[in-house]
């Protein structure tokens, strides 16, 4: 296949895996950080999901029986959340069902390393972060010796030294690697696929990424290739994004204008606004 | 009266409710889940009540001794924050303020149905929930042998199944019970009164429900049958979502304009938009 | 100098502050309440610096370490983070990074005020409230006799009546203090500034004080005078309201707007926009 074959190829699986989320509206379980609970359930009932933030430990077991996915947010992390983050995590593996891990702030101190090996340790099935929160992932685990700091929640590495690490660390863990930039990333090891939709404001709207990685989790209950269900949330994230900006580059209105998008993009949106890089 | 002249009369009782909550601006205490936060607040600022996010044990006497009203939501449930819950509803009870209940994803934990136990001996002034929620509650305390199960916190059951049970449930609390839908049910167990304001886009932004329950407190603050304060709350609540569906039927510019309407709703508003079904 | 001069040397102060805010993209640490982190966090980015909500206490030491500036704030307390915050500003101070209080509902509850006395302790850089919160944090510190209790969160007092015991506060802490309402009143018990910038519907959205205090830790990282930093934050923020107006007065649109007018507000913009008292 040739390029633009190829993106027509995968633009018709992205549309087809839209229509049957918005069919199954599939219930998406976040653990996730109080900055994004807003914005993270707003973009999955915008998709068409459904989602639900439940975090004690008294719920973990039970409620986790009957939600299609788990997104699991470590941003404001804190010990007793830690417990509910880990069990719900070996309960998703456990049942067989798809989690996707935001490992927001890697890096940035040992209580977030530790955590992070903790919830590795129970098979992710898409790990989501900047650059640099991928590299530090991949240190934490010990295949990568990078040491740098990540400034704040802000990637300060690029997605293309991302890109090699991600790799590693997706062939290390069994999961599908996601690191988003300019140019987003995401491979398994085996297969890497580019995407160059989104524009720069995103950065400038708290909880993008943290929303991203809530809408990964919705595309993986409906699609059983984690890899084909990563790449489709982040290139409906970015055309939606893409479309938004046509209305506002500035991030209040921007924001707003994204969640509208998610709500009103469809197969002809996606297939004609996708941009592989 | 003919239903005519009945929904005139109640819109100038709801109207009149509106001026004097502006005029009153009452104190709404708020014990509510991290997800509608922010869109709470920002809904009783903007129909012109005060609210207070507070729920912290060493506060809950102190602080309930001079609100006017106070809500109750269990959506992002945890031990620490039951024992607040309890302990503030109980002095509602005491001192004879309005409060509301909104039993957020009932039915979906023992968690969440012992949580809405351990509250309803407290004596709610208004339980708000969707109809899976109402019937979930009835259920949990035994009024009810129906054991559906929410689909995580979005309705599974048409308000037309909860009016029945709901009127029960209201004369068993000796409390007004709404459940809200595409038709909302206002009762108090003898009086019954269905609203059809309101537009389905609302059910597609995060925690309106959680404001409708906010914004309900505010109104028995102002408003001494508990049975109109409701019926006033989703009301305007509703107009407020017509009026901005007439600028927007999509999420994120709907919410918006969903609390732009809530600041702008006046008397002439509540009576020419006020529809009954 | 007259005042015109005035205004205008303290415009160009404050248009070069926001310069270097954009070029150094300082990392502003908030331990902020569940109401405001959304719409801080998003107001710190569109201005062009670098938010991070971190909290929990195995990560003070280490986080702390490397932040820019800090921020605290009260608005929903809880016990375990007070032992967060005190040791975040006790940090702070002892590495000579600036910081800013936020007392939210300070005057309210005895837990309120002994986290503030507690707070004060550590020297905040600035400490950032409306009327009645400037006013009980100095009657908790046994400076002045008020026992005036503020309605909730929303000030009941005058600036005007803030100013005078804001003066006593300052010098009693050696900090700048901000009493924000209809004018606001930037002093440091020697110099005093009032600024007039700034719209009612601001009191209508939920936390943009809030956010002001994060933006005020902002700009503490990259002007070393903070009398002058705090009235920049003050200016900012309010001639970005004035400007958000000019597209709406009602609260869901202004909030949109008045993000995107911090990402636009420019050197033109602030010396054009700024209004002394």
């Amino acid at each position: 296949m040739d390029d633009t074959e190829a993106a027509r190829s995968l633009g018709l699986q992205i549309a087809a895996g839209l229509t049957r989320l918005r069919q199954a509206r599939p219930l998406v379980q976040n653990i996730t950080n109080y900055v994004s609970m807003d914005i993270a359930a707003n973009a999955l009932l915008a998709l068409g999901a459904s989602p639900a933030m439940v975090h004690a430990p008294e719920e973990i077991e039970e409620f986790g029986a009957f939600v299609d996915a788990l997104t699991i947010n470590i941003g404001t992390l804190s010990a007793p959340w830690v417990a509910s983050m880990v069990g719900a995590a070996a309960l998703a593996h456990r049942l067989g069902k798809p989690w996707v891990l935001d490992p927001v702030g890697a890096g940035a101190t040992r209580f977030r390393n530790e955590t992070v090996v903790a919830l590795c340790a129970h098979h992710p099935t898409v790990v989501r972060g900047n650059a640099s929160e991928i590299m530090a992932v991949a240190t934490a685990l010990g295949i990568s010796r990078s040491t740098a700091r990540p400034k704040g929640v802000d990637s300060a590495d690029s997605t293309a030294d991302a890109a090699a690490i991600g790799g590693d660390l997706a062939r290390h863990l069994g999961a599908v690697v996601v690191a988003t930039g300019a140019i987003d990333v995401v491979t398994d090891g085996t297969r890497t696929q580019r995407i160059a939709n989104g524009t720069p404001v995103m950065a400038q709207v708290t909880a993008v990424g943290c929303s991203l990685s809530a809408i990964t989790a919705a595309f993986c209950a409906v699609e059983p290739d984690a890899f084909v269900a990563a790449a489709s949330a982040v290139a409906v994230a970015g055309i939606a994004g893409d479309r938004a900006s046509l209305k506002s580059t500035l991030p209040g209105s921007f924001r707003t204008a994204w969640l509208d998008e998610l709500a009103a993009i469809d197969t002809a949106a996606v297939t004609a606004g996708l941009r592989l890089a």
